[in-house]
């Protein structure tokens, strides 16, 4: 009997790169999370302690720096596949390349009804998100671009219902025509291609399928999250052909009506309490018939799908 | 030797009460996390284990959820001035309560230019805040209220300086002519007058104070955070003389400027990192000259101040 | 072009189970976090909102508790298999299952040199884990269990190194015969065969392979947490030869040896800050050349691997 | 009108510092988070942004590794009092300190029978904590100590009971003569004197007064948390004649009985779900009838008390 490893890498995770662009007296800033990692033939690292391949993390982590500045941040999707390709010529043990970006948003602070030059206050709970897998070196090499959003928490106080579902001997839930829907969304989308060389305007489409998420939320008439997550992502699917896939994660949140009618009050969908735990958990993934294999795209990608 | 009960307190806390207002096809939603607790003449549940005077921490919650219905929710102050001076009628053993509300803000999901009736998504990171102390009964009974938010979290691009500070034997730091300021804002401001019976406009006040805080923040040139704090401090004091007294609580959250030296790579405030600990930490209180007396309003309010 | 709905999983994730075994007066506890979730033909409920083959996960809470006494927890795996079967003769159209169980561990309260018969303090910040995934039914049902540990929070203050590593011109690393390695461990192993009964003592098998990894962790001189990370899943494939695999995450927690050259002070590897992030973060898949396929074992589990 | 400074502090928060005592191969570890604050006359900061009086935050930091190695760390409470006075020296402006430890807890790792020399796993969930306050100087400089412990998580199966307490209209909970009881502890304790020089054995202080709360918390019958919280505090002022005052804060985490009934199977106190939101939350302090004052040991420690 031998020992043998398998799948294996390693990285630098959460670099919180801030750039700031000051070429004229009205800042942008971008607000990252990078996360690097690289895969290949690392197997004396792991053997025999040899580190004659390795690529610190520590140099991973100086080059996420370094690139902010040199190649600079204009959108989470360019400043990570130029890292990712970066890597696999810094390190010729590495087969492949993955580079994981959040992005916190920021508003300018309104002052006097005017966005202030160099002021800003953070938006919202949610995170834009973007996943970069690199594989390989030349002609061969590809790059695969998964574009999402996390945290995004959304609402509806009517219009969804749950009713006509399986029951067995441990069933106890009450049908329901009218409840709280309650999510905190993660989405992510795979989009068309593998070249690194890319003419996608990365900014306008994650504003755009931000959009459709949040009015298809809005306006479906829920039998089930499952059903609301679906048309979502058809919207989505329908509107980008240059997404070829997506993908949910959505925690049921659930709202309970309380019952108040031990102090003589009714409650017609007024009073609820949020819950904590547990949750409903849906998760689905959506593509077109005709959508490219996905390759690498989703490997490391945290969910199930 | 004998051993003597001194101050306590008990209660149910982080009550997750949401209303909805839906009267109209146009709902309103308020999302609350309500804390209640009493204080008073409970040594027997202490000494004894004798439980006759403990109104339960399980009565509080329901009350909590039923007064949602009973009184509403027009804002945090009212709803908790509502519930507290309520807990004194049904506890006689109690001397006073205090309740605490964070409340998390909600917009309406935009759909074609408009925000949809009954779909909405969280909006930012902060949280308002309202801490009700109320002590006594009848016409000795005194409420007072202390609004604030909570997790504003700001950051400044340019503007702010740190020089000419105190140098000893363990001082490396060097002086800085521009740097990034950021904070994660804790505000608390005490409002006038000790009467259950208000007719301030919680919800205006709330929002007034709130632009003066950001716009205070954007538009100091800023020495210091202590400096920012002052000024924005004045301002709300100045534009709002029914408010007695403010307090701030604001983690520095440093960006420390990243050296590209190294790697050939100019560095003017462009590449920051963020870092998570240490921080400072800066905490203080400004009021008028001829402010009232605080009384209890402040007791069990976290900070040291 | 047509949209198709690929995989997708739904269920109950988070039910928090407290199981007392009282009868003696030698009480027993199991405290665990269960998610459940089904996987199968479930396109209606997506598609056209109909839910009639929908085990509701409600549905699937109330089964968590219920076994919980009708079959019992004598170990986390014992207990997720019979959840997990049972769900596929409760749903029809579920093609599988899957059980994620986490459990915290208490110790008894010490009092006079001996465990107190029913009080109990919370040990560590570990949490043993299993995973298991059930597929089909009858003479088919395959069951893949697959067990673990996580938080496990080690620091070794010398017998580390770090040298001989690949430069770049983005690195600045000094090379070190002697540092703090320290990381918050989480392990997977996957047990041999796919039957649903098995006479594995899960608990010995637990018990054993903790104690494994922390002798490994703690008599392996480092040259990399790769080796360390090796030879502590090396260990556990010898020593246990019904564990066909073992994968590790293992996050590189950072000490840092502080300068106190500007105050005069030596600093041979006594004085250090434990550095929250970035962190390394180094994950590795070790199993025996004649190992088993893994089929669904590892799907949905959190970890690239 | 004009606007006057009140209370104020500012320093440094939550210092990672990790000192290793390395003089002969069996190591000794101390794992410390520290933050530090100064108060006094600071207002020129405030006010016109003046920094001549401030010794810098980052300097606080310097200060508080280079002392890990000058003064070392025998206890929280040694380190924090050396740290304390000499801020009182380093800034004149000063008029007095505050010092907060965290310290977690690491244990030897068991290899074959033996702790290891240099190996260690994180013990538990809680953390040892201390505050020391020093306000003036020299003669008159006065030194207070509260050491104490959080998170200390801790359940009974049984042996605890609640029922006979006060109902009203909105009282809905039924009377129980056995329920789970559990609670994540946090005590504080205050020393006598207020001498900066002390020849207290703080290690051997500590893990008695640990003691003496854990057996208190096990062995006493409760017919509410307030009576097993009074025990607790009332043993240790007994034993330790050297400690002025303890306060306590302690939710109470509930375990809810699951309703087992509509599936046909009895739960006698056997399956439990552990609620996260709303708890119970109490608050009490006990002392002797002859206790000294308590001066500022208690200004800006959490808890309302």
């Amino acid at each position: 009997m031998s020992i043998v490893l398998g799948a294996n890498q390693y990285g630098k995770a959460e670099n919180r790169v801030v750039r700031i662009y000051r070429d004229t007296p009205r800042h942008e800033i971008r607000d990252l999370n990078v996360s690097s990692s690289l895969r290949g033939d690392f197997e004396d690292a792991h053997v025999t302690g040899d580190q004659a391949k390795v690529l610190p993390t520590d140099t991973q982590k100086n080059t996420a720096f370094a690139y902010a500045k040199e190649h600079g941040v204009t959108s989470p999707e360019d400043y990570a596949i130029a890292l990712g390709t970066h890597f696999l010529d810094a390190a010729p043990a590495a087969a492949g390349a993955q580079i994981k970006v959040e992005e916190y948003v920021w508003d300018r602070i309104v002052v006097d009804g005017e966005g202030h030059d160099h002021s800003f206050v953070r938006r919202g709970t949610e995170t834009r998100t973007a996943v970069i897998t690199v594989d390989g070196r030349g002609p061969e090499q590809q790059v695969w671009v998964v574009s999402g959003i996390t945290d995004l928490v959304v609402l509806k106080s009517t219009g969804s219902e749950f009713k006509g579902f399986l029951k067995d001997e441990y069933t106890t839930l009450k049908e329901t025509d009218d409840r709280i829907m309650a999510t905190s969304l993660t989405a992510r989308w795979r989009h068309a291609g593998t070249s690194a060389e890319r003419d996608t305007d990365w900014n306008a489409s994650y504003d755009d399928i931000r959009r459709i998420l949040l009015a298809g939320f809005a306006t479906t008439h829920s039998r089930a999250l499952q059903e609301t997550l679906h048309v979502m992502g058809k919207n989505v699917l329908e509107a980008h052909p240059e997404v070829e896939e997506i993908k949910f994660s959505a925690p049921n949140k659930h709202h309970f009506l309380v019952d108040l009618a031990p102090f003589h009050l009714e409650n017609s969908g007024e009073v609820f309490i949020a819950a904590d735990r547990p949750y409903g958990l849906i998760e689905a993934a959506l593509s077109r018939d005709d959508s490219s294999e996905p390759g690498l795209a989703w490997q490391g990608v945290p969910g199930f799908l």
